[in-house]
Protein backbone atom coordinates (compact mmCIF):
# COMPACT_ATOMS: atom_id res chain seq x y z
CA UNK A 1 0.00 0.00 0.00
CA UNK A 2 1.19 3.41 -0.81
CA UNK A 3 2.31 5.65 2.19
CA UNK A 4 -0.03 7.53 4.03
CA UNK A 5 0.70 11.20 2.58
CA UNK A 6 0.54 9.87 -1.13
CA UNK A 7 -3.05 8.02 -0.41
CA UNK A 8 -4.40 12.01 1.19
CA UNK A 9 -2.86 13.58 -2.16
CA UNK A 10 -4.56 10.85 -4.33
CA UNK A 11 -8.19 11.29 -2.12
CA UNK A 12 -8.02 14.97 -2.16
CA UNK A 13 -7.37 15.34 -6.31
CA UNK A 14 -10.53 13.14 -6.86
CA UNK A 15 -12.73 14.89 -4.54
CA UNK A 16 -11.43 18.60 -4.63
CA UNK A 17 -11.86 17.94 -8.73
CA UNK A 18 -14.97 16.98 -8.70
CA UNK A 19 -16.84 19.08 -6.20
CA UNK A 20 -13.97 22.21 -6.33
CA UNK A 21 -12.11 23.98 -3.69
CA UNK A 22 -14.96 25.63 -1.65
CA UNK A 23 -17.32 22.29 -1.65
CA UNK A 24 -14.59 19.83 -0.61
CA UNK A 25 -14.35 19.09 3.39
CA UNK A 26 -11.18 17.68 4.77
CA UNK A 27 -13.86 14.89 6.16
CA UNK A 28 -14.66 13.44 3.02
CA UNK A 29 -11.08 13.28 2.33
CA UNK A 30 -10.14 11.56 5.80
CA UNK A 31 -13.36 9.16 4.72
CA UNK A 32 -12.27 8.36 1.52
CA UNK A 33 -8.45 7.43 2.38
CA UNK A 34 -10.00 5.59 5.60
CA UNK A 35 -8.16 7.57 8.19
CA UNK A 36 -9.75 10.31 10.98
CA UNK A 37 -9.59 13.49 10.07
CA UNK A 38 -7.41 14.47 12.98
CA UNK A 39 -4.78 12.23 11.21
CA UNK A 40 -4.72 14.41 8.51
CA UNK A 41 -3.22 17.26 9.68
CA UNK A 42 -0.27 15.07 10.90
CA UNK A 43 0.60 15.07 7.04
CA UNK A 44 -1.06 18.69 6.08
CA UNK A 45 -1.17 21.81 7.82
CA UNK A 46 -4.69 22.44 6.77
CA UNK A 47 -7.00 22.09 3.91
CA UNK A 48 -5.02 25.05 1.55
CA UNK A 49 -1.63 23.62 2.28
CA UNK A 50 -3.65 20.42 0.91
CA UNK A 51 -4.81 21.63 -2.01
CA UNK A 52 -1.67 23.21 -3.13
CA UNK A 53 0.37 20.05 -2.79
CA UNK A 54 -1.95 18.44 -4.92
CA UNK A 55 -2.05 20.33 -7.37
CA UNK A 56 1.98 21.20 -7.55
CA UNK A 57 2.25 17.09 -7.38
CA UNK A 58 -0.33 17.49 -10.75
CA UNK A 59 1.61 20.29 -12.52
CA UNK A 60 4.66 18.93 -12.14
CA UNK A 61 3.58 16.26 -13.64
CA UNK A 62 1.82 17.72 -17.01
CA UNK A 63 4.55 20.15 -17.20
CA UNK A 64 6.59 17.05 -18.54
CA UNK A 65 5.68 17.20 -22.12
CA UNK A 66 6.69 20.94 -22.80
CA UNK A 67 9.71 20.63 -20.78
CA UNK A 68 10.81 17.85 -23.05
CA UNK A 69 9.61 19.84 -26.61
CA UNK A 70 11.83 22.85 -25.38
CA UNK A 71 14.74 20.70 -24.83
CA UNK A 72 15.09 19.53 -28.22
CA UNK A 73 14.04 21.24 -31.76
CA UNK A 74 10.62 22.33 -31.83
CA UNK A 75 10.13 20.71 -35.23
CA UNK A 76 6.65 19.49 -36.81
CA UNK A 77 7.29 15.73 -35.83
CA UNK A 78 8.29 17.03 -31.81
CA UNK A 79 5.04 19.73 -31.68
CA UNK A 80 2.73 16.51 -32.76
CA UNK A 81 4.12 14.60 -30.50
CA UNK A 82 4.00 17.02 -27.44
CA UNK A 83 0.05 17.39 -28.44
CA UNK A 84 -0.07 13.82 -28.35
CA UNK A 85 1.08 13.00 -25.26
CA UNK A 86 -0.49 15.84 -23.56
CA UNK A 87 -3.86 14.71 -24.32
CA UNK A 88 -2.74 10.68 -22.94
CA UNK A 89 -1.89 12.13 -20.52
CA UNK A 90 -5.09 14.23 -19.63
CA UNK A 91 -7.18 10.93 -20.52
CA UNK A 92 -4.95 9.03 -17.95
CA UNK A 93 -5.52 11.58 -15.28
CA UNK A 94 -8.94 13.90 -15.89
CA UNK A 95 -8.36 15.58 -12.69
CA UNK A 96 -6.08 18.36 -13.38
CA UNK A 97 -8.11 19.92 -16.17
CA UNK A 98 -11.15 19.70 -13.65
CA UNK A 99 -9.15 21.34 -11.17
CA UNK A 100 -7.78 24.26 -12.92
CA UNK A 101 -11.61 25.04 -14.37
CA UNK A 102 -13.33 24.57 -11.00
CA UNK A 103 -10.59 27.77 -9.58
CA UNK A 104 -11.42 29.46 -12.94
CA UNK A 105 -15.22 29.05 -12.40
CA UNK A 106 -15.18 29.44 -8.26
CA UNK A 107 -11.62 30.25 -7.60
CA UNK A 108 -9.48 28.47 -5.23
CA UNK A 109 -5.99 29.49 -3.28
CA UNK A 110 -2.89 30.65 -4.80
CA UNK A 111 -4.42 30.26 -8.39
CA UNK A 112 -2.01 32.63 -9.55
CA UNK A 113 0.75 31.60 -8.85
CA UNK A 114 -0.34 27.97 -9.96
CA UNK A 115 -1.62 29.12 -13.39
CA UNK A 116 2.15 30.99 -13.23
CA UNK A 117 3.54 27.47 -13.45
CA UNK A 118 1.69 25.95 -15.84
CA UNK A 119 1.11 28.29 -18.33
CA UNK A 120 3.86 30.53 -18.31
CA UNK A 121 6.37 28.48 -20.03
CA UNK A 122 3.56 28.22 -22.85
CA UNK A 123 2.71 31.68 -23.34
CA UNK A 124 6.70 32.63 -23.05
CA UNK A 125 7.14 29.93 -26.02
CA UNK A 126 3.99 30.81 -28.05
CA UNK A 127 5.97 32.63 -30.88
CA UNK A 128 8.09 29.72 -30.86
CA UNK A 129 5.14 26.89 -30.62
CA UNK A 130 2.81 28.12 -33.34
CA UNK A 131 4.68 31.15 -35.02
CA UNK A 132 7.06 29.66 -37.50
CA UNK A 133 5.33 27.20 -38.89
CA UNK A 134 2.24 29.14 -39.81
CA UNK A 135 2.81 32.07 -41.97
CA UNK A 136 -0.53 33.41 -41.63
CA UNK A 137 0.55 34.09 -37.80
CA UNK A 138 4.02 35.95 -39.04
CA UNK A 139 1.56 38.76 -40.21
CA UNK A 140 -0.78 38.86 -37.20
CA UNK A 141 1.79 37.54 -34.28
CA UNK A 142 -0.72 39.46 -32.08
CA UNK A 143 -3.32 36.44 -32.56
CA UNK A 144 -0.74 33.98 -31.43
CA UNK A 145 -1.94 33.85 -27.75
CA UNK A 146 -5.28 33.14 -28.74
CA UNK A 147 -4.13 30.54 -31.09
CA UNK A 148 -2.38 28.79 -28.34
CA UNK A 149 -5.27 28.99 -25.63
CA UNK A 150 -7.60 27.57 -28.22
CA UNK A 151 -5.24 24.70 -28.78
CA UNK A 152 -4.68 24.22 -24.89
CA UNK A 153 -8.81 24.71 -24.89
CA UNK A 154 -9.20 21.65 -26.94
CA UNK A 155 -7.44 19.10 -24.63
CA UNK A 156 -8.38 20.22 -21.34
CA UNK A 157 -11.96 20.98 -22.46
CA UNK A 158 -12.48 17.78 -24.11
CA UNK A 159 -11.27 16.48 -20.05
CA UNK A 160 -13.86 18.58 -18.32
CA UNK A 161 -17.25 18.00 -20.63
CA UNK A 162 -16.73 14.82 -21.19
CA UNK A 163 -19.55 13.89 -19.57
CA UNK A 164 -21.74 16.34 -21.65
CA UNK A 165 -19.69 14.76 -25.03
CA UNK A 166 -20.40 11.50 -24.39
CA UNK A 167 -23.85 10.68 -26.63
CA UNK A 168 -22.54 13.44 -29.09
CA UNK A 169 -19.14 11.27 -29.35
CA UNK A 170 -21.42 8.06 -29.34
CA UNK A 171 -18.56 6.20 -26.98
CA UNK A 172 -16.58 6.71 -23.93
CA UNK A 173 -14.27 10.18 -24.86
CA UNK A 174 -11.58 8.16 -22.41
CA UNK A 175 -12.03 5.37 -24.46
CA UNK A 176 -8.70 3.79 -26.59
CA UNK A 177 -10.86 4.85 -30.03
CA UNK A 178 -12.12 8.12 -28.47
CA UNK A 179 -8.63 9.23 -27.46
CA UNK A 180 -7.40 8.07 -30.93
CA UNK A 181 -9.98 10.21 -32.62
CA UNK A 182 -9.32 13.45 -30.50
CA UNK A 183 -5.60 13.05 -31.19
CA UNK A 184 -6.53 12.61 -34.84
CA UNK A 185 -8.46 15.55 -34.78
CA UNK A 186 -5.67 17.85 -33.11
CA UNK A 187 -3.15 16.77 -35.66
CA UNK A 188 -5.46 17.75 -38.85
CA UNK A 189 -6.25 21.16 -37.36
CA UNK A 190 -2.27 21.39 -36.61
CA UNK A 191 -1.27 20.50 -40.20
CA UNK A 192 -4.39 22.41 -41.79
CA UNK A 193 -2.78 25.82 -39.75
CA UNK A 194 0.87 24.69 -40.94
CA UNK A 195 0.00 24.71 -44.37
CA UNK A 196 -2.80 27.42 -44.40
CA UNK A 197 -1.92 30.86 -46.73
CA UNK A 198 -4.40 33.32 -46.09
CA UNK A 199 -5.31 35.41 -48.84
CA UNK A 200 -3.79 38.59 -49.14
CA UNK A 201 -6.31 41.14 -48.20
CA UNK A 202 -6.38 44.74 -48.31
CA UNK A 203 -5.07 46.40 -44.85
CA UNK A 204 -7.63 46.42 -42.28
CA UNK B 1 -37.78 47.72 -13.12
CA UNK B 2 -38.09 44.41 -14.49
CA UNK B 3 -40.74 41.61 -12.69
CA UNK B 4 -39.75 39.95 -10.11
CA UNK B 5 -39.38 36.59 -11.95
CA UNK B 6 -37.26 37.93 -14.27
CA UNK B 7 -35.07 39.37 -11.70
CA UNK B 8 -35.13 35.87 -9.55
CA UNK B 9 -34.03 34.15 -12.77
CA UNK B 10 -31.18 36.93 -13.47
CA UNK B 11 -29.76 36.40 -9.68
CA UNK B 12 -30.47 32.62 -10.04
CA UNK B 13 -28.10 32.57 -13.27
CA UNK B 14 -25.40 34.71 -11.92
CA UNK B 15 -25.28 32.61 -8.70
CA UNK B 16 -25.63 29.25 -10.24
CA UNK B 17 -22.80 30.47 -12.77
CA UNK B 18 -20.56 31.39 -10.03
CA UNK B 19 -21.25 28.80 -7.32
CA UNK B 20 -22.38 25.35 -9.38
CA UNK B 21 -25.28 23.54 -8.50
CA UNK B 22 -24.54 22.30 -4.98
CA UNK B 23 -23.62 25.44 -3.84
CA UNK B 24 -25.96 27.32 -4.34
CA UNK B 25 -29.36 28.35 -1.73
CA UNK B 26 -31.91 29.86 -2.30
CA UNK B 27 -31.23 32.44 0.65
CA UNK B 28 -27.89 33.43 -1.74
CA UNK B 29 -30.40 34.03 -4.30
CA UNK B 30 -33.17 35.70 -2.35
CA UNK B 31 -30.48 38.39 -1.21
CA UNK B 32 -29.31 39.23 -4.72
CA UNK B 33 -32.80 40.30 -5.56
CA UNK B 34 -33.73 42.09 -2.15
CA UNK B 35 -36.56 39.79 -1.35
CA UNK B 36 -37.05 37.16 1.75
CA UNK B 37 -36.42 33.84 0.63
CA UNK B 38 -40.30 32.36 1.23
CA UNK B 39 -41.32 34.89 -1.43
CA UNK B 40 -39.32 33.12 -3.84
CA UNK B 41 -41.45 30.16 -3.69
CA UNK B 42 -44.45 31.92 -5.24
CA UNK B 43 -42.54 32.04 -8.37
CA UNK B 44 -40.21 28.64 -8.08
CA UNK B 45 -41.64 25.49 -6.91
CA UNK B 46 -37.83 24.93 -5.90
CA UNK B 47 -34.72 24.99 -6.69
CA UNK B 48 -34.48 22.85 -9.06
CA UNK B 49 -37.84 24.24 -10.82
CA UNK B 50 -35.32 27.81 -10.81
CA UNK B 51 -32.57 26.30 -11.84
CA UNK B 52 -34.29 24.53 -15.06
CA UNK B 53 -35.94 27.80 -15.68
CA UNK B 54 -33.06 29.37 -15.74
CA UNK B 55 -31.30 27.25 -17.78
CA UNK B 56 -34.54 26.45 -20.40
CA UNK B 57 -33.87 30.82 -20.90
CA UNK B 58 -30.39 30.77 -21.64
CA UNK B 59 -30.36 27.56 -24.14
CA UNK B 60 -33.30 29.15 -26.06
CA UNK B 61 -31.18 32.43 -26.28
CA UNK B 62 -28.25 30.59 -27.37
CA UNK B 63 -29.38 28.01 -30.03
CA UNK B 64 -30.58 31.26 -32.22
CA UNK B 65 -27.39 31.61 -34.07
CA UNK B 66 -27.31 28.48 -35.09
CA UNK B 67 -31.19 28.01 -35.84
CA UNK B 68 -30.56 31.39 -38.00
CA UNK B 69 -27.88 29.35 -39.86
CA UNK B 70 -29.79 26.24 -40.38
CA UNK B 71 -32.78 28.11 -41.89
CA UNK B 72 -30.54 29.22 -44.89
CA UNK B 73 -27.51 27.81 -46.94
CA UNK B 74 -24.58 26.58 -44.60
CA UNK B 75 -22.12 28.63 -47.22
CA UNK B 76 -19.04 29.20 -45.96
CA UNK B 77 -19.85 33.16 -45.15
CA UNK B 78 -22.91 32.05 -43.14
CA UNK B 79 -20.67 29.34 -41.31
CA UNK B 80 -18.73 32.14 -40.27
CA UNK B 81 -21.39 34.65 -39.13
CA UNK B 82 -22.38 31.55 -36.83
CA UNK B 83 -19.30 31.23 -35.28
CA UNK B 84 -18.94 35.39 -34.91
CA UNK B 85 -22.50 35.51 -33.48
CA UNK B 86 -21.55 32.33 -30.97
CA UNK B 87 -18.60 34.42 -29.54
CA UNK B 88 -20.25 37.94 -28.93
CA UNK B 89 -23.37 36.54 -26.91
CA UNK B 90 -21.00 34.11 -24.64
CA UNK B 91 -18.87 37.28 -24.66
CA UNK B 92 -21.82 39.26 -23.71
CA UNK B 93 -23.14 36.54 -21.01
CA UNK B 94 -20.69 34.13 -20.31
CA UNK B 95 -23.11 32.62 -17.77
CA UNK B 96 -24.31 29.53 -20.08
CA UNK B 97 -20.78 28.35 -20.92
CA UNK B 98 -20.22 28.36 -16.73
CA UNK B 99 -23.59 27.11 -16.00
CA UNK B 100 -22.82 24.14 -18.33
CA UNK B 101 -19.20 23.56 -17.02
CA UNK B 102 -19.90 23.09 -13.63
CA UNK B 103 -22.96 20.64 -14.51
CA UNK B 104 -20.34 18.77 -16.62
CA UNK B 105 -17.65 18.84 -13.27
CA UNK B 106 -19.94 18.73 -10.47
CA UNK B 107 -23.71 17.50 -12.13
CA UNK B 108 -27.04 18.92 -12.01
CA UNK B 109 -30.61 18.12 -12.21
CA UNK B 110 -31.85 17.79 -15.10
CA UNK B 111 -28.76 17.67 -17.41
CA UNK B 112 -29.59 15.31 -19.91
CA UNK B 113 -32.32 16.85 -21.31
CA UNK B 114 -30.47 20.13 -21.30
CA UNK B 115 -27.53 19.45 -23.39
CA UNK B 116 -29.83 17.35 -25.67
CA UNK B 117 -31.83 20.43 -26.50
CA UNK B 118 -27.68 22.54 -26.80
CA UNK B 119 -25.77 19.72 -28.50
CA UNK B 120 -28.08 17.70 -30.69
CA UNK B 121 -29.17 20.00 -33.21
CA UNK B 122 -25.29 20.72 -33.15
CA UNK B 123 -24.31 17.11 -33.57
CA UNK B 124 -27.16 15.99 -36.12
CA UNK B 125 -25.78 18.37 -38.40
CA UNK B 126 -22.63 17.81 -38.38
CA UNK B 127 -21.71 16.59 -41.33
CA UNK B 128 -23.44 19.21 -42.98
CA UNK B 129 -21.92 22.34 -40.63
CA UNK B 130 -18.31 20.68 -41.04
CA UNK B 131 -18.00 18.21 -43.17
CA UNK B 132 -18.46 19.28 -47.30
CA UNK B 133 -15.98 22.03 -46.99
CA UNK B 134 -13.14 19.62 -45.62
CA UNK B 135 -11.86 17.03 -48.34
CA UNK B 136 -9.92 15.71 -45.33
CA UNK B 137 -12.53 14.86 -43.49
CA UNK B 138 -14.84 13.31 -45.91
CA UNK B 139 -12.63 10.68 -46.02
CA UNK B 140 -12.77 10.32 -41.98
CA UNK B 141 -16.54 11.37 -41.10
CA UNK B 142 -16.12 9.75 -38.28
CA UNK B 143 -13.97 12.60 -37.07
CA UNK B 144 -16.86 14.84 -37.67
CA UNK B 145 -18.13 15.07 -34.05
CA UNK B 146 -14.53 15.66 -32.26
CA UNK B 147 -13.71 18.71 -34.48
CA UNK B 148 -17.22 20.47 -34.03
CA UNK B 149 -16.49 19.85 -30.31
CA UNK B 150 -13.02 21.39 -30.78
CA UNK B 151 -14.45 24.50 -32.00
CA UNK B 152 -17.13 23.99 -29.10
CA UNK B 153 -14.20 24.01 -26.79
CA UNK B 154 -12.56 26.98 -28.35
CA UNK B 155 -15.56 29.22 -28.07
CA UNK B 156 -16.95 28.26 -24.82
CA UNK B 157 -13.64 27.42 -22.73
CA UNK B 158 -12.83 30.25 -23.57
CA UNK B 159 -15.28 31.83 -21.70
CA UNK B 160 -15.35 29.47 -18.62
CA UNK B 161 -11.30 29.29 -18.66
CA UNK B 162 -10.68 33.35 -19.35
CA UNK B 163 -9.99 34.66 -14.77
CA UNK B 164 -6.92 32.03 -16.04
CA UNK B 165 -5.97 33.48 -19.45
CA UNK B 166 -6.19 37.52 -18.52
CA UNK B 167 -2.68 37.50 -17.79
CA UNK B 168 -1.37 35.20 -20.58
CA UNK B 169 -3.86 37.43 -23.21
CA UNK B 170 -2.45 40.43 -21.75
CA UNK B 171 -6.28 41.61 -21.78
CA UNK B 172 -9.23 41.36 -20.44
CA UNK B 173 -10.87 38.10 -22.92
CA UNK B 174 -13.83 39.99 -23.03
CA UNK B 175 -13.08 43.54 -23.89
CA UNK B 176 -13.51 44.61 -27.48
CA UNK B 177 -10.33 43.47 -28.91
CA UNK B 178 -9.90 40.47 -26.64
CA UNK B 179 -13.42 39.71 -28.70
CA UNK B 180 -12.18 40.66 -31.41
CA UNK B 181 -8.68 38.18 -31.55
CA UNK B 182 -10.70 35.65 -30.52
CA UNK B 183 -13.24 35.87 -33.90
CA UNK B 184 -10.27 36.18 -35.80
CA UNK B 185 -8.40 33.23 -34.45
CA UNK B 186 -11.29 30.95 -35.41
CA UNK B 187 -12.13 32.08 -38.70
CA UNK B 188 -8.62 31.39 -39.34
CA UNK B 189 -8.74 27.77 -37.86
CA UNK B 190 -11.87 27.47 -39.85
CA UNK B 191 -10.18 28.52 -42.92
CA UNK B 192 -7.15 26.47 -42.87
CA UNK B 193 -9.23 23.76 -42.21
CA UNK B 194 -11.41 24.09 -45.32
CA UNK B 195 -8.20 24.83 -47.52
CA UNK B 196 -6.85 21.64 -46.02
CA UNK B 197 -6.05 18.50 -48.44
CA UNK B 198 -4.24 15.72 -46.00
CA UNK B 199 -1.41 14.22 -47.79
CA UNK B 200 -2.42 10.73 -49.22
CA UNK B 201 -0.99 8.24 -46.44
CA UNK B 202 -0.78 4.59 -46.82
CA UNK B 203 -4.19 3.08 -45.67
CA UNK B 204 -3.76 2.94 -41.91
Amino acid sequence: MKPTPERILDAAEDIFAEKGYAATSLGDIADMVGIRSPSLYNHFRNKEALYVAMLDRLIIRFSEPLEWLLQGDVDRQRVLNWQRQSVELHAENPNLARLLQHAALSGGPQINQLIEKLFKPLAENSANLVGPNVPTLMERPELLPWILMAFNNIVMSYVTMAPMYREILGMDPFSEEGTRNQIDSIRILTEALWAYNEPAKGSS
